[in-house]
C-alpha cells in the first residue's frame, strides 16, 4: 500500500475531535514501544514512528460518531499495532530492505529480531484492546487477525499463477485487507456512540471499503505515476502478485492470457512494458469500476444504520477517498 | 524441551478432575484447527495433534483448586496455543526439519505457511481467552507473550557467546520459559477457586518452577542419556545456545574458559566430547542444585496463599516433577 498522508479533506471534516484522537493514538503508540528491553524497543519504536496513514485508527474514530473515550483510542492503537505486526512479518518473508523509504526491521536487525518484533506487536495489540474490558472487541480483532494470516498465505500460494480468478482475487482482498477495515469500523461502533446494534452495518461498510481500497492500490501499482505513488510501477507484479488489472487484462487480450508472468515480470524494465500492455486493454478502468461498485455497496450498508447526518457524510467522504486517492 | 508425557503421578494425584479437564483441552484444540481454509487448517491440525506434555494447561488446572469451568478450559487452551505459536516461529528461524519426531510446519509448508500458522495460533490464543470475558486474563497472557518474544531474541543474541553470565542466563529463562508458566498459574488462580488475591502467590510459584524446568532441560541436553531424552546430547550446544552447565563449567575449568564454542561444537561428535568435559567439572550437579533452589523458592511462594491441603500437595508434587523428570 502507498504511504500517503490521511486524506486532508477527511481530516478537515473530522475536525478537532478526529485530530485529537489521532494525536492520542501517536502518544499511545510511542508508549507501547517502551518496556521491552533495549534491543526490541529500538525496533518497535522505529516501526511505529515510520508512520503510514493511520487509516485504520481513522476508521475506528469516524465509525464511533462523536465519542472520544480512552477505550476508543485503545481500539485505534490496537488495529494499528496489528497492521504493523503483519507488515513486519511480511517484510521478513519478502526479505524486504525498505518500507516507506526506511530500513525494515528485517534489514536492520535480521530475521530473528523481525520475527520477535512482529510477535511482540501482535501481543501488544491484544493487550491494549483487552484493557478496554470488551471481550467482544478482542474477538473482533482476533477474527480479523486470522483472516490476515490466511490472506497473506493465499497471496503467496497464488504467486505467479496464470489461473487466479476475479472471485479468488476478491476473496484474497477480503481476507488480507478488508477484514481489518471491517474490524476497525466494528470496534468504532461497539465502543462508540452507534453501539453494538450498529456493528454489522458499519462493519459491512468497512469490509467493502477495504476491498475497494485494495483494488485501487493494485490499480496504482500498474498505472503509477511513480512520482505520486512513491514506488516504481509494477512492484507487485515483480513479486509475482496477480492482481485484478492483470486478471482482467488477460480476459481481454489473448496474448496476455498465454503470458508467463515469471518472464514477463523478469526485471524492472520488462515489468513497465507489462504495465503498459495491461493498461492498453482498458483493464484499469474496469478495475476502478469494480472498486467504485464496492464503495457504492459500502455506502448502501450505512443505510441500515441510524446515523447523525454529520457522521454519515464523513463516512461517505472517507469511502470516496479510498478510491480517489489520485483520481 | 523434551517430549515426555505428563508426569504420571501428577496425573494420578489430579484424579478424574484433572484428566477430564485435559481431555476437554484436546477437544477444544481440535476445534481450534477448523475454519481457516484448507491449507492452514492442515498445518494447524498437525501442529496441535503433534502433542507435547500439555504441561502449561496442567499448571492452569492445578492452580485452580477444585474449579473445572469452561473458562478454565479456555485458559488451558490459550496457553497451549500461545506455546505452540512460539514453537512454530522458532522452527522457522531454526529452519528445523523435525519437532517431536514429526516434520515441522516449516518443513512441510515452507516459510510463509509457517509464519502464517504461527500468527494464526497467536490470534486464536487471544480470541479463546477473550471469550472468558476477563480482560485481566488477556493482559496476563499478553505480558507473557511479550516476554517470550524478548527471551527468544535474547537467546539468539547470546548464541556462541563466551561471556554469558549466570545472571543473564537466568533472566533469559525467566523470559523464555518461566513467564508463561507464571501466566498459566495466574490464570488458574484468576479464573478458578483461589481467586485474584491468590494470583501473585501462585504466579510466583509458576515463575520459579518455570526457571527450574528450563535449567533441568538444559542439564538433560548435556547429560542425556539419549534413550530417555529422545534427542542427541548437546543439541542446544550445536545451535550455539549457551546454557547454565556450560557457564558453570567455564568457571571451574580454565581450558573451557578459553574454548571457542563454534569449533568445540562444530559437529555431533565434537559436541558429545564437549558434553563429557562439562560433566567432568561437576557443573551438572551445581546446575541441578540451582534448579532445586528455584523449586524450594517456588514452594515458599505458596506459603503466602491460603490453599486446601490437597491442592497444596498437588502443586508441591508438580514442582518436584519439574526437576525430577529423570532423576
Amino acid at each position: 500500500m502507498s504511504g500517503v498522508a490521511p486524506a486532508a479533506d477527511v481530516l478537515a471534516a473530522g475536525g478537532p475531535r478526529l485530530a485529537g484522537l489521532l494525536e492520542r493514538v501517536e502518544g499511545r503508540l510511542a508508549e507501547a514501544s517502551g518496556g521491552y528491553g533495549d534491543d526490541l524497543a529500538g525496533h518497535v519504536a522505529k516501526t511505529l514512528a515510520a508512520g503510514g496513514k493511520r487509516l485504520r485508527p481513522t476508521l475506528v474514530f469516524i465509525a464511533a460518531g462523536e465519542a472520544s473515550s480512552a477505550e476508543l483510542v485503545e481500539a485505534g492503537v490496537a488495529v494499528e499495532l496489528l497492521h504493523m505486526a503483519t507488515l513486519v512479518h511480511d517484510d521478513v518473508l519478502d526479505a524486504a530492505a525498505l518500507r516507506r523509504g526506511k530500513p525494515t526491521v528485517f534489514a536492520a536487525g535480521g530475521r530473528a529480531a523481525a520475527t520477535a518484533t512482529g510477535d511482540l506487536l501482535f501481543s501488544r495489540a491484544f493487550a491494549v484492546l483487552a484493557a478496554t474490558g470488551s471481550a467482544e472487541a478482542v474477538r473482533c480483532l482476533s477474527d480479523a487477525s486470522t483472516a490476515l494470516a490466511r490472506g497473506e498465505l493465499m497471496q503467496r500460494e497464488d504467486a505467479w499463477s496464470a489461473t487466479v480468478t476475479t472471485e479468488r482475487y476478491l476473496e484474497r482482498c477480503r481476507l488480507k485487507t478488508a477484514r481489518l477495515f471491517e474490524a476497525a469500523c466494528r470496534l468504532g461502533a461497539l465502543l462508540g456512540e452507534p453501539g453494538p446494534a450498529a456493528a454489522p452495518g458499519l462493519g459491512g461498510f468497512g469490509a467493502r471499503i477495504g476491498v475497494a481500497f485494495q483494488i485501487l492500490d493494485d490499480v496504482l501499482d500498474v498505472s503509477g505515476p511513480t512520482e505520486r505513488t512513491g514506488k516504481p510501477r509494477g512492484t507487485d507484479l515483480l513479486d509475482g502478485t496477480v492482481t485484478l488489472p492483470l486478471i482482467l487484462a488477460r480476459e481481454r487480450d489473448p496474448d496476455l492470457r498465454e503470458l508467463d508472468l515469471r518472464s514477463a515480470a523478469a526485471g524492472p524494465e520488462e515489468v513497465v512494458a507489462l504495465c503498459d500492455r495491461i493498461a492498453a486493454t482498458g483493464a484499469l478502468d474496469d478495475a476502478r469500476a469494480t472498486a467504485l461498485d464496492h464503495v457504492a455497496d459500502g455506502k448502501r450498508e450505512l443505510d441500515r444504520v441510524d446515523l447523525a447526518p454529520e457522521q454519515r457524510s464523513l463516512l461517505d467522504l472517507a469511502a470516496d477517498r479510498a478510491v480517489e486517492r489520485y483520481a
